[in-house]
């Protein structure tokens, strides 16, 4: 099979491999598609080596098929398409006693710091496995796990119907939040300096705004008629979004953090205090999270093709690297199976 | 009556005027004690010209008896010894209409929007009275304000029985959050940079540590079995403390910024996201809080005397500011009746 390995700062390493068999509790999938994310980007870029050993097989958002079945395994049959929750916890951390598995204290996310799905033949423990209906395509299903993320990000933001949301960064997750926001009921309106994005943005019906170009407090106050926004999806990873995010929220508004800051950030704690705000973090996702997110996919609501920007055989994932890189691009895909 | 009234930077002036009569929905009150707090120091200070106008007569920690009761004024008598709430919203912005009234968006807080207790007869609507039982002295009843301030930030931190909460600042608000807490049920450790405050807060029976000498977030980890804290209250509005906060939370644990920040502040959002912690702006009280720090200090729960370091007759009030001023008190309190 062929195999892509993160192997050193900007360099990503094809190479043909033996495929060992599942272990007794595990399945092998034929990996059909699997997109790229701004954490592959930041491993590609040399950002994360302390955490990853080299070569790494990355790769976390995928669809496939199930082509073996470990003895053990129960209830998962040959034939059947899968995508994967890359989260493999402890059990045994305080964070997993308190039923939040997702964020183990010793959380081993598959894809960074283990063995991932830029391989033809992947295997993952079958406790991982989420089904996929029979009308979802395995390329739409490539967006289930950033689908995921923007469920929970929403589902933490406590949202509801009727609600205001403004969402800073318009790239994938900040389209996905606001897909999955608008499908709640709310009304949604994204931040976004880059007029493509913006462009795309505007496109699949949200309102928009260049916060570069405007005053944003002023915008938001007149879009919800002097109250402030309910809530504030800060997704850019930018300094002055962070500065900026909490002029925007309403009293008691809330302000969800999806987006990673290396850095320590200003913010405005006198407004957090005057207003008596809530910013919540937001981390990866449950498993309610991954369901809802194959019925929004299932469903037609997630606008897939709208957010692929390109489908590239894994022979050239360096190339796709590359490419994500240089930006200008939304969700790009491997395709594992191409000349595999 | 004396009145004493903040008339410019540093200067606080005492004056004989005559007392007006109240209004059909307000009630006379024969002042008996007025605390100061640090909101009063900031205007001392001069650092909130751009609000107060002076000559400001100042005060809203306080306590006393009605003397006279305005026409259409039911249900409170002349001899009722009482304490006020010092808030006047306007019940039609948005934070009212939801409900926040506390934190309406056009609040007028009695003692700086207008003006406060430092005067012999006060006339205050009856809206805003608290009733004290009898067996609460007027001298403890000043402390009720800033009591009902830590009631309200405890109630918003969504506290619980068992839980382990550090509190960043020993001054008074910081003491009676952590008094709070504890009759809660929580176990509280407090971080102080005085020595002084630190060996006050230790008297009271609490952990305590001095954040410049210890790595904080290995002594918590201690002190909560690796887990981390339950909750944080930042009451110091140090720089400092805002960097290292997030490092003390446990996973999903909550952060509660009780001390204003004039400065936006650095804050770890990489953290906030990791550990997907909570942070709580909490501003204030309800009724529902002034009632509860009515409760606890009836019952002895608030130390008051352990919190009072000097009682002036209101003729001194220019020299008890600038004790407050050079630091090394806790509550002051000022008598208005001695000398009036």
């Amino acid at each position: 099979m062929l195999t892509a390995a993160y192997s050193g700062k900007h360099t990503m390493t094809v190479a043909e491999v033996d495929a060992a068999p599942p272990q007794p509790d595990e399945v092998q999938i034929a990996v059909a598609y699997v997109g790229l994310c701004g954490t592959d980007l930041h491993i590609y870029h040399g950002h994360m080596d302390a955490r990853v050993d080299t070569p790494a097989v990355i790769g976390h958002e995928m669809s496939g098929t199930i082509i073996e079945v470990g003895d053990d395994v129960k209830d998962w049959s040959v034939g059947d398409q899968v995508t994967v929750m890359p989260l493999d916890w402890d059990d045994t951390c305080s964070a997993c006693l308190a039923g939040h598995q997702h964020i183990c204290q010793n959380l081993d996310f598959i894809g960074i710091d283990s063995p991932g799905a830029l391989q033809g033949r992947w295997n993952v423990n079958a406790s991982t496995l989420v089904s996929l209906p029979s009308d979802v395509s395995l390329r739409s299903a490539a967006l289930v796990e950033p689908a995921a993320v923007a469920v929970h990000d929403v589902r933490r933001s406590e949202l509801v119907a009727g609600d205001k949301a403004v969402v800073l960064g318009g790239g994938p997750i900040g389209l996905l939040i606001a897909v999955v926001a608008r499908a709640e009921g709310a009304d949604v309106l994204i931040a976004e300096v880059d007029a493509s994005r913006r462009q795309l943005a505007a496109d699949l019906g949200f309102e928009v705004m260049n916060p570069v170009d405007v005053d944003q407090v002023a915008l938001v106050e007149r879009w919800t008629d002097g109250v402030g926004a309910d809530i504030v999806f800060e997704v850019s990873g930018a300094a002055a979004a962070v500065l900026g995010c909490t002029g925007l929220a309403k009293v008691r508004g809330t302000i969800v953090i999806v987006a990673i800051h290396p850095q320590p950030a200003p913010i405005d704690l006198q407004r957090v205090f005057w207003r008596e705000l809530r910013i919540l973090g937001a981390r990866v996702y449950q498993r309610t999270d991954f369901e809802r997110a194959v019925e929004l996919i299932a469903s037609g609501v997630v606008p897939v093709e709208a957010l692929i920007s390109t489908v590239e055989p894994i022979a050239a994932t360096a190339d796709a690297f590359a490419a994500l890189a240089d930006g200008g691009s939304m969700k790009i895909l491997i395709d594992v199976q191409a000349g595999a």
